[in-house]
C-alpha cells in the first residue's frame, strides 16, 4: 500500500511537471500571438456586453475581422470533404460502400482534429481526473458471471444500481424498477436499437433541428431509418421568448409536412439538456411535447446525457422521469449515459429506461451486438454507488469547473461582439459567427470551419446539426483555460491577419 | 501487498471448502441416482468400444432405453416454443415485434437452462480460473486515451498485439499487419457487421450444415442477409472419407441451386475448427475451398474461434492466415476472438483480420456500436502479450484439460452404444442419439431436447445448427468432470426410467 502511495505521489509529481512546462510553452507562444495580434487589431479591450441573449451590436473593430476572413478562408485548400466521390469498392455492397464512404461533418472534424492534435497529451475534458474512481482497487474485481454471456439488457446489479441512480438524480416521484433499465455499449447503440425496433425502415422520426448531428448516423446506418427535422429559427417568431425555441405548433407544422410528403412519423427524439443550444426545458413545455406525441400516438425518446451537466443552481433540470404521472409511459423512453458527464466516452455505456416490456424485450434481442464488458458493468456499479463521492467531490468540482470554464468563454465572446445563446447546461455554447462568412452561405460556413480545423482548432459548424441559419457554430468549452486561451487567439489570428498565415 | 495475499490465501480457502462441500452433495445425489440406475438397468457396464468412427452395433440395452423414451418426452408439458404465437406488439414496428418475438432454439436452451440451473456457483469451462490473469494488478491500468473516443477499430496498441498474436499462433508466413485488424465486441458483432458491409439486404452466403446456428441471427437481424445452406449427411457419400465431410462439389452444387431460386450469392462462412463437427480442415482441403470461392468472386469469412482449442497433439489446425499465398487475399477474411479459448464471452472482444483496405474503412464507420472499452482493449493486451504465461502455463493446461474431459465423455458413449464423431477440436461433442427418438423426426428431436433441458441438462439438438437428419446433438463437456458425471447420469436416468420423472 505505501509502495502503491509513493507511486501515486511520484506519478503526481511527474505530471505536475510535465504541465508547468506545457503551460510555459504555451504562455511563450501565447505571448508570441499577442504580440502579433496587438500590433495588427491596435487596442480593442472592448467592455464586456451584459445582456444576458448577448446579441449586440456591431462595433467598428468587427469590420476588420468580417472583411480579412474570407481571404483566410480561400487560403484553405480543398480537404477531404471533396475527395469522397466515386471511390466505389467492387468488394463491398451498395450499403457497404455508402457505409463506407459516409462521413458526417462531426466525425470529419474529429478526426481530422484528432489525426493533426495540437497536444497529444492534453486533457480536453473539464471533469475530474477519471483515474481517481477508475483506478481504485476496488475497480479490479473479477466474478465467474462477469466473464460468462450476461443478461443482454445488462447484469442485475448494474440494472439495479443504474435504477438507483437515476431515481435519485432524476427526482422520479416513485423509485424507478431495474427492469426497465437496458444498458449498451453507449448512446449510439441505444439509438441504432431503439430505431430499429420502434421503425420499419420506411419509417422517420421527428427531430428539432438543430440537433447533435451523429444522431443521423445512429439510426439511419443499421436501421435505415430517417430524421424528419422540425427547423428551428436564430430569430424569436410568434409567441417565442427565445432563438430556436421548441413549441408546439412547430411540432405540429413539421408532422403535418410530413404526413404530405407521405412519411410515416414514428416517434420523436428530444435532447434535454440540448445539443448543441444548452436549451433546458421546463416542466411545462416537456408536459406539452410528451403531449403532443401521445396525440399523434409517437413514442418520445427523451436524451438525458447531460442532466448532470447543469453548472448554474439558479436553472433546474427537469427530467421525464420526474413527471408525476406521464401522459404515455408506454412510448416514453429516456436515455442516458456517462460518456459525457463522467468524460468516459471510451467506457462505452449507455442506457435506456421504458415502462414499455415489449420493448425492452425487443432490445434485448439487439443487446447481443452491444454487450457491455462484465467488469466495466462491475466498475461502473462502483462508480454509480459512490454518493458521497458523487455528491462532496465530484458533482460540485465539475460544476465549479463547467462555471469558471464558461464564463471566460462568454466574456470573450462578449469582447468579440460574437452573439450566442446564453445558457447553464452542457459543455458548449451555441454561437454565431455569421459575421465572419462573405457570404451567408452554408458553404462559406464550410470554408469558415475547415480554416479553424487547418490550424488545428476545432469548431462544429451548424450545418453539422442541420442548423437552418448559415453561421452557427458549437464552441466547446470544456478544457483547461489557458487551452482556451490559446486556441481563442489561434483563431483570432487566422480571422483577423490571415496575411500571417 | 501482505494484506492482499493473506486476503487472496482466505478466499481460496473458502473457496476450497465451498468447492468440497459442493462435491460431496453432488456425491450423494450420485449415490442416489445410480442406485435407482442400477436397480432399474442392471448390471451394464459393457466394455468400451474401440471404433474411432464409433458408429457400433446395437445393443440389447439401448433397446430398453430407446422404447423407454418416448413416454419419458411425452410428459413434458408445453414450452416456451409454443408460447411465442401472435403477441403482436401495438408499439413496436414489424422489425421490431419481429425481433423481440426471434428466438433460436440455442437462445432459448441457454436461457431455460440458466434461468433455473442446477448449481449457480458451478464454473462451466475447462479453462484455468480466469481471474489468474484478469485480477492480476497490471490490469487495472487507465490512460486518458482510454476513456475517449477511440479508434473504433480498436486502439491500436491493441491492433498490434493481436497481430502479433496472430502471426505467432495461426504461423503466418510473414508477420500480420496491425491495420488490417478490427476489434469489436464480440464475434457476433463482427459478423454482423461483415454481412452489412459485404451484402445487401437481398444477397445471401453459403454456409455449410450443420453450423453453429446463432450465425443467422448474427447476419439477419440487423443486416437482413439470409444464410443458405450447403446440407453436410451423416452418411458418406461419393468420395466423402468421414459424415458430414465438406467438399467442393457440394459448395457447387448448392451455389447453383442457389442461382436457381434467384439468390445472389456474396459470401461463403467456413468455421474451423468447426462448431458442432469438431472437424479441422486440411490445408488442402482449406485451399480447395478457397479456390472455389475466389473462381465464383464470392468472399470467404473464416471463423477460426477455437483455433487454440485443438487437444490433440496428432491433429494440426492450420489456420488460412498460415497459407503462403492466399488464392484471393482481397476476399478472404479471418475471425477470432477471446469468448472460447479464454472461457471469456462476458468480455465481448472479436476481432477480424482482412487485407482489404475498403472493408476494413466500412467496418470502421460500424464499429460505433460495437465498440469495446479502452481499459478492456488494454487487458486484452496485457493477456496476449503475456506469452510464458500462456505456452508454459495456460495452453498446456487448458490442453490437457480438454483432453480429460473429452476422453471421459467419449467412454461414457461408447459405453452407451451412442455414435459420435471422434474429434479433437473445440469443447463439443457431435453425437447421434437418434436411437432414443420414437420417430426420427425434428419434433420428437425437439422433444428430447425439453426433456432433458426440463431436467437442467443443456445439450443442444441438430435443428439448431440446422443438421438435415434428426437426432444429432451437441454435447458440450467442458465441464468439470463431477459435473459430467452427474449431467450424464441424469440424462441416462431421464431416457430409461421415465416412472421417476
Amino acid at each position: 500500500m505505501q509502495q502503491e502511495a509513493r507511486a501515486e505521489e511520484r506519478r503526481e509529481q511527474q505530471e505536475e511537471r510535465r504541465a508547468k512546462q506545457e503551460r510555459d510553452h504555451e504562455f511563450r507562444l501565447m505571448s508570441m500571438l499577442t504580440r502579433v495580434l496587438s500590433s495588427s487589431r491596435g487596442t480593442e479591450d472592448q467592455s464586456a456586453s451584459t445582456s444576458r441573449e448577448t446579441f449586440p451590436v456591431p462595433s467598428t473593430s468587427q469590420t476588420l475581422l468580417s472583411c480579412l476572413l474570407p481571404n483566410s478562408a480561400k487560403t484553405v485548400p480543398s480537404m477531404l470533404w471533396g475527395d469522397q466521390t466515386a471511390q466505389y469498392s467492387p468488394y463491398l455492397s451498395r450499403r457497404g460502400n455508402s457505409m463506407r464512404l459516409h462521413q458526417g461533418i462531426l466525425q470529419e472534424g474529429y478526426n481530422q482534429y484528432h489525426a493533426n492534435k495540437h497536444d497529444e497529451n492534453s486533457n480536453p475534458h473539464v471533469s475530474l481526473p477519471r483515474s481517481c474512481t477508475l483506478m481504485r482497487p476496488d475497480m479490479l474485481h473479477i466474478e465467474p458471471a462477469f466473464l460468462q454471456y450476461p443478461d443482454w439488457k445488462g447484469h442485475s446489479v448494474l440494472q439495479e444500481e443504474v435504477a438507483k441512480f437515476l431515481s435519485d438524480y432524476c427526482r422520479s416521484p416513485k423509485p424507478l424498477k431495474p427492469e426497465n433499465v437496458v444498458v449498451m455499449n453507449g448512446c449510439g447503440a441505444v439509438f441504432s436499437a431503439l430505431a430499429a425496433t420502434l421503425c420499419d425502415s420506411e419509417d422517420a422520426i421527428l427531430i428539432p433541428s438543430p440537433f447533435y448531428g451523429v444522431i443521423t448516423e445512429d439510426v439511419g446506418l443499421y436501421s435505415t431509418v430517417k430524421l424528419h427535422h422540425v427547423p428551428l429559427y436564430s430569430q424569436p417568431t410568434g409567441s417565442d421568448v427565445r432563438p430556436f425555441q421548441l413549441t408546439v405548433e412547430k411540432l405540429e407544422n413539421s408532422l403535418k409536412e410530413a404526413k404530405k410528403e407521405g412519411l410515416n412519423i414514428k416517434a420523436l427524439i428530444l435532447l434535454n439538456p440540448h445539443n448543441p443550444l444548452g436549451d433546458v426545458y421546463s416542466s411545462e413545455e416537456l408536459i406539452s411535447f410528451l403531449q403532443f406525441a401521445k396525440m399523434h400516438k409517437l413514442h418520445v425518446i427523451v436524451d438525458e446525457i447531460y442532466m448532470l451537466s447543469v453548472f448554474n443552481e439558479t436553472d433546474t433540470f427537469c427530467s421525464v422521469l420526474s413527471l408525476d404521472g406521464l401522459p404515455d409511459p408506454q412510448r416514453t423512453h429516456v436515455m442516458w449515459g456517462v460518456s459525457k458527464e463522467f468524460a468516459m466516452a471510451g467506457i462505452r455505456l449507455g442506457m435506456v429506461y421504458s415502462e414499455n416490456g415489449d420493448l425492452v424485450q425487443a432490445l434485448d434481442q439487439l443487446g447481443y451486438f452491444h454487450g457491455v464488458p462484465g467488469p466495466t458493468q462491475y466498475q461502473m456499479v462502483q462508480l454509480l454507488r459512490d454518493r458521497d463521492w458523487l455528491n462532496s467531490e465530484f458533482l460540485p468540482e465539475n460544476r465549479h469547473r463547467l462555471r469558471e470554464a464558461h464564463s471566460f468563454m462568454i466574456e470573450e465572446l462578449k469582447k468579440l461582439d460574437i452573439p450566442f445563446l446564453h445558457r447553464s447546461a452542457g459543455f458548449f455554447i451555441w454561437a454565431d459567427l455569421s459575421k465572419y462568412l462573405k457570404e451567408k452561405t452554408f458553404a462559406e460556413e464550410l470554408s469558415l470551419w475547415r480554416c479553424f480545423l487547418k490550424h488545428k482548432v476545432l469548431l462544429s459548424c451548424g450545418q453539422a446539426f442541420s442548423c437552418v441559419s448559415p453561421g452557427w457554430f458549437r464552441i466547446i468549452f470544456t478544457d483547461r483555460l489557458h487551452k482556451l486561451q490559446l486556441g481563442l487567439s489561434i483563431t483570432l489570428i487566422h480571422i483577423s491577419v490571415p496575411v500571417f498565415l
